[in-house]
């Protein structure tokens, strides 16, 4: 073990993460010095608003009204970026600290996500290292489980609930039966969403977890682009009430795989097994799940945001550059990432739920059922309850296994029956 | 990260797990030195039957008729130790290697919760590092979980599901109703229990993992000798049942926390709520839990046993080696680790679940719950069925939060009661 002399903390942003990791800084002091052997100190922090009362201890500790003066301070020996943003400042940052050799810890998904490969490349050359622990489902140390942890073990498959405002608002419409919009409001008057919820609604952020994820399991450099993303606005009270009827949850899954094709990286709402474990995982937990070889299936689960949990993980990997210990950013020398052909989600192979509104006239299902052979789709299961003669009424389906590109060209088709009153929607079903 | 020469690794044992780390560093070589920019390579074995087919490519590996060469061998940088055994060859093997500075990787729980403390310090005054993911919980990564993913939490409580056979019984107990001497006769048929099953059903492979997690946790030398131990063998089918009809699961769970009397171990069947996600870990699987400040709770599942799994877990702790990664065993130097003041078991606080079998007669109820009432033990809930008129009959119920010693105390009168026709039995309630 490295001791002696403390390792001099800069902190830019002090959000709710940036106050949590002070505050856990200054209270776990001697703790994390008798786990490191040294001093952890935060010495310098930029922030907007130097008056704002943050109930935080900040003496000995200096602002900086730049923060990319942490960058080139001679008495901070580490960056930890909460700025956040893809680019812009907090990008600025992170540049300057690798390319001066300083270590940088950040909690930016989306900026890795995005520029992960660059700057992991510009860590490398310089000497320092770029942890990321924060970044990905909050508490949960999955970077350093599935980097470490589970380094001796080839990946099948990597998946999770990424994102604790969806899984949120999933819950809460199957425990009351709510619509969406209902239950955004008010997740968004308890402030477990944002004023604007597309980031989370939208799948967005979780998709910025979903690739730093797949770029460890896979050893690839991390392509958000490639991702298919999905968010959950269209997911019903009746979807939701049909899964819990054929015997699933619906929960917005990132599920990262090698295919044949190539890398399949998907992010939208999925339809698991109520005995599956990540169905078990509700409100605002997250849960990362890997499928090794030979470990089997490990599964993460802890609280995916907030303060206290993504402080733990920053500080995770403050207490590793106290220890000395430092790693490639993904796992692997950066150039030996690769960059896997993208398998396109048309060429996606598996289970789907259809639920069709349609006129209950006879004869729609023969009609429905003719579009679906015509693809070569096989009927797995059939939900049809007539109610209302010649008025709208649900017919829900599930297909067995099939490719995503012949159940698109059927679900066209049958959007165009006269007998089909509105867009079909299409869940797909996650094999456990 | 360090480069160039492989590690070469001596393996003592070739079971299950010693044949699976064989196969896994065979099968993952190209993974694993682009991984560590080192090849792993075993390069000696040591194992009783040398002309046993284990289906492996043992060439390049010599065979070592006495362990102990492994440690005194020049060509050998790591001992993988897999023999097994609180004492013997395993702990001779163990301290010749860590007394010469080589180090030691080893799945031995046993071993190290009996002389885990003493081993650290070997290792320590030599600079050579022991690792033991494998000993705890097969697969999951919770050894480095524990002491670098949540290193800048304050654990309040660490516990788990820690023994798979004994998580498989229960499990198919509640599923079909049936008893345990049944099931477990069931499982040893199927190779899932041992054939001297007491390791496992009496919850000493438990306990011994409990050890080392409140080590860890807990910065303390592993105390196994202080743990309170129950198994599996007095839980009843009617016990399960009426567990479920009050909203609870019965799994075997080791706890560990520190409380004001010190550090309190337990390992005993207990009743967890149906809803908490401990509670929905079934069959063969492990699950460990840390309740952490700031964190929260962190829960990890995975295969607690078998070739591939526990390989996968050898395997991590063969690959943080080779990137020069090392820390101190129990996560601390060994002068700092504490001994914990021991917290007795009758200090314990909790509530519990008492079931009797009582004469099917005016007034016992009346009786038991004077007892209770003199013990200032209040009920929570309360089952009576009464058929048998002067039968014995069940009466279950649940007390609200109180001391271990008042319960014992009413438990033993109640036993004396004369309608009371059975030892009372008694299951504690964990709270979330």
């Amino acid at each position: 073990m490295s001791s002696g002399s403390p390792l001099r903390v800069g902190i830019a942003g002090l959000g709710t993460v940036g106050t949590g990791t002070v505050k856990l800084l200054r209270g776990a002091a001697a703790l994390l010095r008798q786990r490191t052997g040294r001093a952890i100190e935060p010495v310098a922090v930029a922030a907007r608003d130097r008056g704002r009362d943050r109930g935080i201890d900040l003496a000995g500790c200096r602002w900086v009204d730049d923060a990319l003066d942490l960058a080139r301070a001679g008495d901070v020996d580490v960056v930890v970026e909460l700025i956040g943003g893809a680019d812009g400042i907090a990008l600025e940052l992170t540049r300057l600290a690798l390319g001066h050799g300083k270590p940088v810890v950040t909690a930016n998904k989306a900026m890795l996500a995005r520029h992960g490969a660059e700057l992991a490349a510009l860590a490398e050359a310089h000497g320092a290292s770029l942890g990321f622990e924060a970044a990905v489902a909050g508490g949960i140390p999955i970077v350093k489980g599935l980097r470490e942890g589970l380094a001796g073990n080839r990946v099948e498959r990597v998946f999770g609930i990424l994102n604790g405002t969806c899984n949120y608002i999933l819950t809460v419409m199957r425990e009351t039966g709510r619509d969406f919009a209902d239950v955004l409001a008010e997740a968004q008057a308890l402030g477990y969403a944002e004023a604007d919820p597309s980031f989370d609604v939208d799948g967005i952020d979780a998709a910025h977890k979903l690739a730093l994820l797949a770029a460890i399991a896979f050893g690839g450099r991390p392509r958000f682009d490639a991702i298919h993303i999905e968010g959950i606005r269209h997911v019903t009270a009746l979807d939701i009430a049909f899964a819990d009827e054929l015997g699933y949850r619906i929960k917005l899954l990132g599920t990262a795989r090698l295919t044949p094709a190539g890398l399949e990286q998907r992010l939208h709402p999925a339809m698991v097994r109520k005995t599956a474990p990540i169905a078990r995982v509700d409100g605002v937990f997250n849960a990362v799940g890997v499928d090794g070889d030979p470990v089997g299936l490990v599964l993460h689960e802890g609280r995916g945001a907030g303060g206290g949990p993504t402080a733990s993980a920053v500080v995770a990997d403050l207490v590793d550059l106290a220890r000395g210990r430092r790693l490639a950013t993904f796992g692997l020398a950066s150039a030996a990432l690769v960059d896997h052909p993208v398998a396109s989600i048309s060429a996606h192979e598996g289970a789907y739920y259809i639920r069709l509104m349609v006129l209950d006239q006879p004869g729609v299902l023969a009609d429905v059922a003719a579009v679906l052979r015509d693809q070569d789709v096989s009927i797995e299961a059939l939900i049809q309850r007539a109610r209302n003669p010649n008025q709208p009424v649900p017919i829900v389906l599930t297909s067995h296994r099939t490719v995503e590109a012949r159940m698109t060209a059927a679900l066209a088709e049958i959007g165009r029956l006269a007998t089909v009153v509105e867009p079909p929607r299409m869940i797909r079903i996650e094999a456990d």
